[in-house]
């Protein structure tokens, strides 16, 4: 078999069988097919297209390239989430201890944050003394005991998907929606859960900029998930603007709290609902979703939700007082507010920017070996259609220094847009997916 | 400007501006692009094409990524032939010295042959005492003095070219009409020639397949000569048997003679009258086809095309009498016949496979690095329509040892195919491209 016969026949538009898909991750992961012809198979891929029998060949021999971890160790049903990445997304801090304190067990290996989006760990990681380091048998014996863990990613998950994402990512074929579903599912796959919830975003700042093709790849994940034989559901959610009011590693922490114990509603606990729905009708814990959103309401208005989160902090080394007494989490030495130039509606916030500004803050990485500065972040004042009076504050700066914080004073005015009437917002969940 | 937008760009339909063009082709040749770079957008440039303007400035770029042949210290209109490649294709040896007798110059850099098809140098090698590698001033004057000279490419033409052809022999992405006239023409540009036509194959063994696709290929290569300020025409030939009827180096050289001492008609003198004509209208020596093509019989049958080939032969210290006396050429030690197995009529005759036969021989290189005995190869004896009783020769194979013989002949029974009835053929000569 040449790879080359194998590029020429999917360039043709031909069907590429389980074998020659094999042959190609197996060699690709090896080395002994070359950058240059898989970055051509790569565009052949994204614009001829793959059948759902070759992106399920491909998600498997991707999933297969390294180590697949068998959960079965853990009783109960584990469910698992995955979001197509946002500013702001810190949905698995409020989404693990809500559905977990509904009975469904949540073993999740987190991956850390790079550009403008923060990752889990790196947010989990701003409670004092919180591990994410633990070794496979402590992590099965967590969430046996306590329902829950959240660590770092410390199994060789889908490698192909490492190497292949990488050549993606400088060749142009990052926007293929086989070779997304391929990226995302295979580790999803390799990590074990029975239920796979996905949240797919939407709009500019997105890989999906419009809604007919984020549902196409919302129904190729789940039809995807199905095949290879977990329960899965997707929903398409609007990346108008960033998801809550906090982007900041610790200020994302405290505003998980807030939802947890039921003092801040919103697009995020709306956002957690859903989901969490999904994976418990899933899984079978619920008859309906009316039924699975009671249960998780009252896992936050019960204050089981956040005694769940008080817990898995214990248990990782950390210090759960600090979710009781946030004045405990890392705090900025310096605060500023952003006061509005003009009189009107807010029309757009652009989320990517939003994150932009606290990573230079320090609260993000621009290189994988940048430290990161847990306190500094932003908290946003005003959302998508909120009236704002000239001189009214936008968002509050966290900084560390008072030169960054001036430079993000400045840049925030540009992340919003006004509008002189009314902002009609279409509605921000968007679409469920469940076939 | 980064090349990862100029491939998303590309893969989105767009159209690239002159300056990204010459970006792209000056950081590949210089090593600052790398080949996955440059893969993905060849198969972005298959699938999604190119208009004229963005094929010349991709052409522009490659020539000028070498050196550009300044042909002004030759006298005259100069005159170059391309052909897209072909098994028994001699016609360079034929055609030069044709239009040379009637005036036009002919200054030719040709290459050696790799594969199942021979190069023109290799050909001319078989002539005793023949040098293909003169200087550039000797070279001028040759032309100069004798209006035709053809030797090995010395000059560096188009290193952007000879870089990307081996990518994309590797990558698939060989069939892209923009690809391949940007490939062609960028070296026939910096050759020099006032004058270039072009014998675009079709057929099964060619690139082009298709008579449509041979057609857009053929009206791509005039176009962009036309643009680049060149005159230009092209002509579509079938390739559905090898031309002629010998493949092999001095075998070829025997055929050439023959059919330019008027000793031999078919399609290979049929082919260089109208490549020929071609060349003489387009550069104001003929007023019509018709009238062009008299001048070359004439030069057929006077003996001044023959005589011209000798002339060129003697000023690049080859032995003229070798072309009077063939018996002075290489002549192999044993010689098969193919007899028939069958009685019906010729409806195929595999031209890459016989190709292939010639090559094992020992008359072609499998690697660059292989020699080349000028002595062996094939003369068919029947051609496609030719009728056949059991028993008939089919071919004649000319072996420097047994083994080697009794393996072409049973090889070469399988490069015809037979029909009981009629064959029909199309025309040889397709269609003649002039706008």
């Amino acid at each position: 078999m040449r790879m080359t016969d194998l590029i020429a026949k999917k360039r043709d538009g031909g069907v590429l069988d389980t074998e020659e898909i094999r042959f190609m991750i197996r060699g690709y992961t090896d080395g002994s097919i070359p950058d240059y012809q898989m970055s051509a198979m790569c565009m052949a891929i994204l614009l001829r297209g793959m059948d759902d029998r070759e992106v399920l060949d491909l998600t498997m021999s991707m999933m297969h390239s390294g180590e697949v971890l068998d959960l079965s160790p853990i009783e109960g049903v584990k469910a698992d989430k995955h979001s197509t990445g946002g500013v702001g997304d810190k949905t698995s801090l409020v989404l693990c201890p809500m559905v977990s304190a509904c009975g469904l067990k949540v073993a999740k290996m987190s991956g850390r944050g790079l550009g403008h989006t923060g990752g889990t760990i790196d947010k989990l990681e701003s409670i004092p003394g919180f591990s994410t380091s633990l070794t496979e048998e402590q992590f099965f014996d967590n969430v046996n005991r306590h329902g829950i863990a959240i660590i770092g990613q410390t199994a060789d998950l889908a490698p192909a998907d490492k190497k292949l994402y990488a050549l993606r990512d400088v060749t142009g074929t990052v926007p293929s929606i086989p070779l997304i579903v391929s990226s995302v599912m295979s580790k999803k796959l390799a990590s074990g859960a029975d239920v796979i919830v996905l949240d797919v975003k939407c709009g500019d700042g997105a890989f999906m900029k419009s809604p007919e093709d984020a549902e196409e790849l919302a129904r190729s994940l789940t039809r995807i998930g199905r095949l290879a034989g977990r329960k899965c559901a997707a929903i398409i959610t609007d990346m108008d603007q960033p998801l809550g009011f906090a982007v900041g590693n610790a200020l994302e922490v405290e505003e998980a709290i807030r939802v947890l114990s039921g003092q801040e509603e919103g697009d995020l606990l709306e956002l957690c609902l859903v989901l969490g729905s999904c994976m418990l009708t899933e899984a079978g814990f619920a008859a309906s979703d009316g039924e699975a959103r009671e249960m998780l309401l009252d896992a936050v208005r019960s204050g089981r939700a956040l005694d769940k989160l008080a817990e898995m902090v214990e248990a990782q080394g950390g210090d759960p007082e600090a979710l009781r007494h946030p004045g405990r989490l890392p705090q900025a030495a310096y605060r500023y507010e952003v006061p509005s130039r003009v009189t009107g509606t807010v029309s757009r916030i652009h989320a990517e920017a939003v994150g932009l500004v606290s990573m230079k803050l320090g609260g993000g990485r621009a290189t994988k070996t940048d430290t990161i500065d847990p306190a500094v972040g932003v908290v946003l004042q005003r959302k998508l259609g909120d009236p704002v009076q000239a001189g009214d504050s936008l968002a509050t700066v966290y900084a560390s220094d008072p030169d960054r914080g001036a430079e993000a004073v400045a840049l925030l005015h540009d992340c919003f847009e006004f509008s002189d009437g009314p902002v009609a917002r279409p509605p921000f969940i968007r679409k469920i997916v469940r076939d």
